[in-house]
């Protein structure tokens, strides 16, 4: 159903030059996407860290100032835990093997991406509750607003935080919308009975899991009436995480959305999901097979295997434009029909 | 500092019927308090289980319906994980080894506590996020108001719920409030600066830890701004997961705030903490040392050891009669003056 980009990978690290001259950057995934100024553009997750030294690990942890403060440890000490490529664990507590920023990315035909020429192309972590980096950032337009809504990480926890801006120059910072442990935040783009809404990820200890929930705002900087929308599914593709796409598209028969699911390998696929128009609590339809998998090369091999992860798309007429992050290293897209997506989870749902 | 009351345990499992004539009760804890209609009320959280067969452990789960599902195993099984007398771990999953509703009980002095009379006493599941019960109910009183705010427990997760409340007879339910992982919520009984405020105990995965966060609302059901308060203190009697008593109270020097804290080996004591009139986000003191800790044989043994608890107390002048649950077994009583505990903490926080 899909048609992935024949240029794909189109962005990997190789086009992006480093924050700071001793870094390297190992990883450009998970872009949101917007239209802006009669482009299409990508905002970019870089993930870095220092230069590795022949024998060493070191990783970057930046301080409320802005500093940067470096853990360096041999990489034969068995008192770290580094079998998950994304996250280092010692002595009982967590460390991410790099620091994210955004990066912002332009382009006339939505394949080919450049640096902007005339704004900053850098948004990096404010605060205390990004000291860790700032993750998978969602772009959404309400009226002639964008709302950004990213991963917050730092020790103090995973939550969620957002920036405004029109001019893409000039952003507020608003402090953080979802509490701990909460991630993939995805706004509605356009009120609901005078309600937003978001859907959001929070994570479980112990009861609960990796379920999506859906909130609804006055205001959009104060969230209640959560919902449980959509838990895992035990022994299908989606049985151990679930996290939305980015902005739902409305469509007559209700509000599209894209969502990642991982099983017990960590396998990432994009699936999808209706929603009621009027009342996106009640979810109408859900893949049953996976929408899209990782089959070619850069989706299997890289530096987190087996990942497709989409927090940004463009909607053109019925073609909806998916921009993913392959293998958590490299950026790709895939266009789909958006009513062959309906029509498919929507036939899946009656044989069900 | 604190006066325990000499009729302590003031309400045990022998002064309570359990809800149905099969189940019995295992513990009488953590009580919410409020004053209402001249007399001093407590609202108990009740943990019952099916009467327990010889050789066989059962567990009950609420269904969505209100109905009941008994999960029954040999004693001996060792698929089961038993260790935590709280919750029972099986198969990857976690079940409660109770289930709790909430129960009114009522007083003339604050100390001999019965059954009211003319109203119903019980308070129960209701819906999907509270099939596992309804835990730790704090009261708080905004104008002619009633706010319960309690620990909602379900397969989904462990969420903040509300119901209101003018006569205690007729009862508004809200849909969660704080999003999973979540517990220990207390409201501040009046506005600062035109917002409503909360304090809550999200949980991280991996990253994060048992921190008290503050929120604020322009309505009590839409939370936003969230700000971590205070985290656990390596070391300290309050390591591994802090968390709010019942709203705090309002003093010349700050907002009063009492706490649990617990370290490695789940021991629970509380502190107290003094926060910022006009700016409750800034953490004027806090107790280097416990406030109260389990020394009682009441406090140190029962269905829990080593635990004080609270999430209810009553203010009279300077005096706080602070109501809480001992060992996760029984209900108890402390009075403490409010000057004696600012002095405590202001002149710790000096000498630090």
């Amino acid at each position: 159903m899909e048609k992935r980009f024949t240029a794909n990978p189109i962005i990997t690290k190789a086009d992006l030059e480093p924050s700071r001259s001793d870094w390297q950057i190992d990883c450009v995934m998970n872009p949101g996407a917007f239209t802006f100024d009669g482009k299409i553009w990508l905002l970019l997750r870089v993930a870095e860290r220092p230069i590795q030294k022949k024998g060493k690990i070191s990783l970057p942890i930046y301080t409320v100032d802005g500093d940067v403060h470096i853990i360096e440890f041999d990489e034969n000490d068995s008192s770290w835990d580094t079998s998950d490529p994304r996250k280092f664990l010692h002595d009982g507590s967590t460390y991410l093997s790099t620091i994210s920023h955004l990066r912002l990315v332009c382009s006339e035909d939505g394949i080919h991406f450049d640096k902007p020429d005339d704004i900053p192309d850098i948004l990096s972590s404010q605060g205390i509750y990004e000291t860790y980096g700032i993750e998978d950032c969602r772009v959404s337009q309400i009226e002639n607003q964008y709302y950004l809504t990213y991963t917050q990480v730092s020790e103090l926890g995973v939550g969620v935080g957002m920036r405004t801006t029109k001019d893409w120059i000039n952003f507020v910072k608003t402090d953080m919308i979802f509490l701990p442990h909460n991630k993939d935040c995805a706004l509605f783009e356009e009120t609901i009975n005078g309600q937003y809404f978001a859907l959001n990820r929070p994570s479980g200890v112990g009861l609960g899991g990796n379920f999506i929930w859906l909130s609804s705002s006055p205001d959009l900087y104060h969230w209640g009436n959560h919902h449980c929308l959509m838990m895992t599914r035990e022994g299908m593709w989606d049985s151990e995480r679930v996290g939305a796409g980015t902005s739902p598209i409305k469509t007559e028969d209700g509000w599209l959305m894209i969502y990642h699911g991982a099983d017990q390998d960590s396998r990432y696929c994009l699936g999808a999901a209706l929603l009621d128009l009027n009342n996106p609590t009640k979810v109408i339809a859900r893949s049953v097979k996976p929408l899209m998998e990782p089959e070619a090369p850069y989706e299997k091999e890289g530096f987190f295997k087996k990942v497709i992860f989409t927090n940004g798309h463009i909607v053109q007429g019925d073609r909806v434009t998916v921009y993913y992050g392959a293998a958590d290293e490299v950026i790709c897209g895939a266009t789909f029909s958006i009513e062959e997506i309906l029509e498919s989870i929507l036939t899946e749902s009656l044989a069900e």
